[in-house]
This record gives C-alpha cells, sequence and structure tokens, in this order.
C-alpha cells in the first residue's frame, strides 16, 4: 500500500438533492474525521468497524461555541477495504449546497486537499486495487447512456479485458523466457523450443491480439453513439422524421426520470445501441450550377457519418433527384446508405411503382415510410439496428471501446508480426527476444503495468471530480 | 411503528456523477433488496446487522443468464434505526443515470413503489422519529442557501421550536385540567387556583407566543432572503452597481463548488444573510407628464420589497430629479431607502457638497460610492446589512421562518388573549376552558399532533424526491 495526502470531494452530482455524499480518503482520513464528527454515542471514528455506519453532528470547533453543521451519516472503511485501498470515510449529509460546501471547507481547514478530477480512481489503481483499463471504465460506466456501452463497460470494470491482456502476456512471458534462454547457452546453439510450434503459437497470439484490436470499431460505436447524417432537401420531412424518433425514444428514457433530457439530445436509443445525428445542410435542388456550396457543405458533415440517410420527398420528386442520389452514392461509396422514400401515405400504388423504379439503379437498403402518419418508422428502426451491424455483445465479451487500448493493441499487433516474419526467417534470437518485450510493453501500457506520470495524469484528469 | 408498502427514489441530486444512492424503505425493503443483490460473500440481507455496508452486485435475474447492473455499496439500517424508523436500504452505485434508472426500475419490478416527494420524511413524522416542525425543517434546511437560513433550519430540526411550543402546551394543559377540575365541582363553586396567579401565568404564555409569532419577520426575511429594489434611470450605474455585487458574491460561493449560479442568481448574501434583488424598470425622467407609466411600473415593483436602493448618477443630476425622489420618499414610506450617489470618483468637491445640499431634505441612509471603481462597495454591504436590522441568531434561538406556524401562532394567540380578557370578566370557565383547548389545538396543529390528511399532504408535496 502507498501512502499519500488526504483527499476529500462531493461524489455526489453536483445540485440540490435529499442527500449529498462526501467522500475522504488517505491515511489522515480517520483522524480529520474525528475533528469535525461528534457520533452520537461520543465514540472515535476510529474506533469503529470497517464498514459500519453512524448517526452524529458536522461540527465547526473553531469557535468557543461549537456551531452544528449538518446531522449526518458517516460510514467508514478501514484500509484495504475500500475502493482505494486506503482509510476512507463517505459522509452522507443533507443535499444543500451550503451545507456541502461548508464540510468540504472543514475538511480542508482540517488537514485534507480537494481531490483533482478521478483521484479516488487514480488511488485504486496506484493501490493495487484495480488496473488501469479498469481505472478508465469506471469513467466510461458513469458516462454510459445506453445498455450496451453500460454492459461494456461493466465487462471491462469487472476484468475481462484485464485477464485477456493477462494470458497474453504470460504466453509472451513464457516464450521470451525460452528464447533468452537459448541466447544464454547461444554458443552451444541450441533449440529448447520446436520453432514450428513457436510459430503457431506467435500466430496465436497474433490473432488474439487482431480479434481485440478489431473490436474497437464495434466498442467506439457502442460508446460514442453510431454517426448517422440524414440528409435531404427542405420540406421533404427531415425534422418530422428525427423528433418522430427522437421523441418516441425520449417518451422511454423519461419514464422514471424527468430530466435527461439534454443528455441524449439528438440521440436515440434502438435496442440499447445509440445513434448520433449530425446535423446536415440539406442537399439543396440545384437549377444551375452542377457543383454548389450548399452540397459540398452536406458533404463535409456525411464523411463524419457511417450511416447516410437520403430522404426523398416521394410526393415531389425533383428533376435533379437522379443526378443528386448519384453523387451521394459515388461521393459516400465507404458510407451504408439507405434511401428513404417519405409521404408514401400520398402517393398511389402506380406512383409508388414508378418511383421505385426510378431509383431502381441505386443498390442499397431502400424504405418506405410516412413520418408524419408514423408509418413504417419501427421498420425503419429496425433496419438502423441492421445497418449499423453492431453484434449483440454478451456479459462476458471483451469489447475495445477505448482509442489508447485500441493504439496499443495496433503497436503490438506490429510487434508480434514481426515476431512471425523473424520466425520465417530465421533471424537473430536477439531481435526476436526484443520484438516480443516490445509487444509485451505495449500491452503492459493498457493494464498499466508499463505507465508514465503523464500518461496517467492524461488519462484522470478526464474523470469527474469525486471518482 | 406503522406497516406501510416499499417505497423506493434516487436520493441524490438529479443527474450524472461518482456516486448515486437509491434509497429503499418499508418493511418489504430487505426481502425486496435481497431479490436484485448479491453480497460479495453471498450472505442474505436479512441476515446482516444494522448499520453496516456491504460490497455486491445488483443484478437483473429476469434472465437465464443473471445480468449485472452494477458494483455497488449497500448499507442497511434496521427498523427503529433508520431515518424513517422503518426498515431503510440505501444503495451507493456508479452515478450514471442509465445505472440509476436501471435500479429504479428493478426495485418496481420487485416490489416498491416510487416514492412520492417528501415520503420518506413523512414516514418519520408518522412513525414518530420526529413532530411535523421538525419535518418541515428538513425540506428548509436542504433548501437553506445561507448561513443564516441554515442556522435556523438545523435549530428547527434539532427540537428547539418543538421544545418550546411542546412546554407551552405542558403549561396550558396544567392549567385547563385545573379548570375543568373546577367545573367538575362547579356546584360548590370551588376555585382551586388564585385567579390572579392564573392570569399572571396566561399573560406569560400570551408573551412567549406573541415572541414567537414576531421572530417570523425575521425568520421570513432569512429564509427568503431580504427583498431589496435597486431603482435608478438607465445609465446612472444600476447593472454596474449590480453586477459588482453579485460577482463578488459569486467569486466566494464557487470557491469550491463552480455550478451553483443558477441558484444564486440575482441574490447577494453578505455575512450569510440573503438579499434578493427585484428586477425594476427604471425610473424615468419625465418630460411633460406628471404621472407616467414608467414611474407607477416601478412602484408597483417597489411595493415587493423591504429596502428600495434609490441610485443616483452624481455627475447627471437631472431637473426632474428632486422631484423623483420625493415621489419615492412618498410613495414608498414605509419601505428603508438608502439614496446611492454613483459616479463620485468623477466629482469635485464642490460638486460633491452641491449634491448632498440638494438632497439634505430627505432624511435617509445616504452614500457616495462608484461602481466602476469599486469605491465604498463595502460600506454600501454594511449599510445593506445594518438596514436589513436582522438580529444575528446563535445556535438555539427559535425563530419561526413558515407561514403556516405564524399563522397557527396567530390563531394561537387570538385565542389566549380571549382567555386573558376571559379572566379579567370573570366569564363562566367552560369559556375560559374552551379557549384554553382551542389554543393548545393551534400550537398542536404546528408540532402535528393535531392534523389532517389534507395538511400533511400539502406540506410534503413540497419536497423533493428521495428525501
Amino acid at each position: 500500500m502507498n501512502h499519500y495526502d488526504t483527499i476529500c470531494a462531493i461524489s455526489t452530482p453536483v445540485g440540490t438533492g435529499a442527500i449529498s455524499v462526501i467522500r475522504v480518503c488517505g491515511d489522515d482520513a480517520f483522524n480529520i474525521c474525528d475533528k469535525i464528527f461528534i457520533s452520537n454515542n461520543n465514540v472515535k471514528i476510529s474506533d469503529f468497524q470497517t464498514n459500519t455506519v453512524h448517526f452524529g453532528e458536522i461540527v465547526d470547533s473553531k469557535f468557543s461555541l461549537k456551531k452544528i453543521i449538518d446531522e449526518v451519516l458517516l460510514s467508514l472503511f478501514v484500509s484495504p477495504h475500500s475502493f482505494t485501498g486506503e482509510n476512507v470515510v463517505e459522509i452522507s449529509c443533507h443535499g444543500s449546497i451550503f451545507i456541502q460546501q461548508e464540510i468540504v471547507r472543514l475538511l480542508v481547514e482540517n488537514g485534507c486537499r480537494l481531490a483533482k478530477p478521478g483521484e479516488f480512481t487514480e488511488r485504486a489503481f496506484l493501490n493495487g486495487k484495480m488496473d488501469l483499463s479498469q481505472a478508465e471504465a469506471v469513467a466510461d460506466l458513469i458516462a454510459s447512456q445506453s445498455a450496451a456501452a453500460h454492459k461494456m463497460a461493466l465487462n471491462q470494470i469487472r476484468g475481462g479485458f484485464s485477464s485477456e491482456l493477462k494470458k497474453l502476456r504470460l504466453q509472451l512471458l513464457d516464450f521470451v523466457s525460452l528464447v533468452e534462454l537459448e541466447l544464454d547457452f547461444s554458443q552451444e546453439d541450441i533449440e529448447f523450443v520446436d520453432r514450428t510450434k513457436l510459430l503457431e503459437l506467435t500466430k496465436d497470439i497474433e490473432l488474439k491480439i487482431s480479434k481485440l484490436a478489431n473490436s474497437f470499431q464495434t466498442g467506439n460505436a457502442i460508446k460514442n453513439g453510431i454517426p448517422v447524417a440524414l440528409v435531404g432537401d427542405t420540406n421533404v420531412g427531415k425534422s418530422t422524421l428525427l423528433n418522430l424518433l427522437l421523441n418516441e425514444e425520449r417518451a422511454i428514457v423519461s419514464e422514471i426520470h424527468g430530466t435527461t433530457r439534454d443528455v441524449i439530445e439528438d440521440c436515440i436509443n434502438i435496442q440499447g445501441i445509440t445513434f448520433r445525428f449530425i446535423d446536415t445542410a440539406g442537399i439543396r435542388k440545384t437549377t444551375n450550377k452542377v457543383e454548389n456550396l450548399g452540397i459540398e457543405r452536406s458533404f463535409e458533415q456525411i464523411e463524419k457519418a457511417s450511416i447516410v440517410l437520403w430522404l426523398v420527398d416521394g410526393t415531389n420528386v425533383s428533376e435533379h433527384i437522379e443526378w443528386l442520389t448519384e453523387m451521394i452514392f459515388e461521393r459516400a461509396k465507404e458510407k451504408k446508405i439507405i434511401l428513404i422514400f417519405n409521404k408514401i401515405d400520398k402517393l398511389s400504388e402506380g406512383e409508388l411503382e414508378i418511383l421505385e423504379h426510378l431509383f431502381s439503379p441505386f443498390d442499397c437498403e431502400k424504405i418506405k415510410i410516412s413520418a408524419k402518419k408514423r408509418l413504417n418508422t419501427e421498420l425503419l428502426q429496425k433496419v438502423l439496428l441492421q445497418t449499423a451491424q453492431i453484434e449483440q455483445i454478451f456479459q462476458n465479451d471483451v469489447i475495445v471501446s477505448n482509442i489508447r487500448h485500441y493504439q496499443a493493441l495496433n503497436n503490438a499487433q506490429i510487434a508480434i508480426c514481426r515476431v512471425i516474419d523473424g520466425l520465417k526467417s530465421n533471424i537473430s534470437k536477439e531481435f526476436i527476444a526484443q520484438d516480443i518485450r516490445q509487444c509485451m510493453h505495449y500491452l503492459g501500457e493498457i493494464t498499466g503495468e508499463i505507465s508514465t506520470s503523464e500518461i496517467l495524469e492524461n488519462i484522470f484528469s478526464k474523470f469527474c471530480i469525486g471518482k
């Protein structure tokens, strides 16, 4: 266990509520809290058992007459039985901002330091309570807004990813030990391991690393939402459709809690997957100029999307629509395009047939809807989900969602590929050992076995205060 | 102990934070939580000791494969060792809105009901853990934004007011018992008590009740802030002065917590007392019409204030200024007026003398400031505080801040005055006994010894959910 100064922070969300929790952590946590807390049976905090809760008063003893700040519940966790591994006190006070500030002020006056963002979790990492990837998942868990993002972060906290990495590092360690042993006996030119077997093992490791790295696409989409561009001319029903999708979702999420609106602004949540709508300027009908500014700007926005919803007003197909559609298909080749015919409630069977014929050259998913009459919007959701190609993730699936991890995995993969090449071309053992060590180094960066204070600072500064 | 169904609510402020607390209360609290909580040593909640904290997982067992929602700390309080007196569980989870919602959903699916606003505190009252005035103080405490409001609410929670009322009711009870005993022996015409002594006692009680009722003015000002109207023509520096006062305060309160701005909008806090600024339309210079609309509107606003700051630009005294000042002094007779000369940094000694002479007929506090140069703004704060005439309140002072209590005290006072009159005019004992009972009834309304479900509903509906 390391030793650090004692820190404190308000750990519950900012604002006024029924109760708020202030967390104190460090060697002096009990001593400091003893100076401001009087339990109702006058027992000292250090005499309490770990994991117990006590009623009492927070008092400011600066004055001759003790000033009572609040009546609180105080929980204590004796090292190592706490989140951070250190002595921890949690003060559960009345949720007034004034009281929260007063208690923090008292703690600071009596020797605490205000915690930096993520400092509690950082200590949990530094004290070996969790590895770095688990610590990072704590922030992801708190930020998670969809079932899938939540499940992914929770898996990571629970160490699924860590144990995969541990297994890989152990395999690599065995491997490099053998190679280095051979190096010690290099003059005798002994081979302890069969080269063919080694190659197989290395290929297996490479496969696992590449599988993890490949999961980043899914992980990133789940974590940050799948970017969707909804494009179309004005009056084709873009905003009606968007509102329809957003409102249906809002109704669901606001059932229990009324105030999540700002969080899900312009995001919809289909079966636990978040779709993030990118604001695009309308694709305008052009009259004379082939390349106009509006289209260019829209294409810049489309660049950020992975799915493009191309919305066409079925009742008012402009003369340029074929050309525009062609443009989209050409310029957004890499994107998944869904062609949506809106306002179909106003079309006859014959008109629908003409429409279908007109767009038959374009090979993509096509849906006919009426945003106004709410026709086929459920189908649209289903198609969106299919198009996103997010595999359903299960309780124990390991999915990489952190770009830092992804980069480290890529680097590890490059190193392990060099090992494979080296084995094939029978290069010197020194180089092979070096490449294996390199691969281990990158994997170790993920779990924090190898880390610099700079990396740590960068990671934890993105946390909220109090975590 | 009464028996009610089991309720749950998120008790921490709404939003995302490091941790959030969900409170469960009622007979079935342990059974319900056992269905969704697996402690890390597999012990049932009902087997835990009261006031202990346990690490474990919240799981959704609806699926064949148990779905883990979060890793949490669960505290339990076995009846009667809880805030409400009932079995209580507090689940401290990761502060993501998604997780909070999921846990509440699980609790509801397993038999909890969503708590109504203030329902936990209502149960504490119904179970005799606190009286009604204490319960009401819980809401006041949470809403308190200044040191004085906080101290007042805390005193009330701690039962200072309640014990005063209890003493009064006991005195009245002794009193009425004697009178009613005399009634039983009415035919013998016995007097157990000396009428002069009775009158003294009654006058003493009346004095105490009236003292409590009179404290309401202070209490109300502390609780809701002292309404201040800052009036003056445009360009006299109104907004500069207001921003100066607000910003200085904001700097202080935002030292620890960065996001309280919306709470203290247009309020300043001087030595723990809140001053609430009322938005007034400017008092316009009139050119031809004596009564113009602008002035009328300002006077309507001034009606709501108890202090009027009349701001005059010292460098630009209009020809109508004397007349306007006269108007204010006449129309705002009941208000405390502070005359402020702004921009004094731009005035010579001589000009200052002329200004003073011009306003010498007006008898009120006068201050010379420069809002821009920050001259004398501290003095202004001091004068504001003096003018507010809020007596400093001490730890054990009993101050009434609740209009319901104030009304009940007024009614009690009317009844006790009738007793005094009755004793003086020697009216029938029946009437005296009736008036004493009436007085006791009104005092009992405050503490909730006498209450209707309608009164309770009205009180607790103003609480926040989770309290």
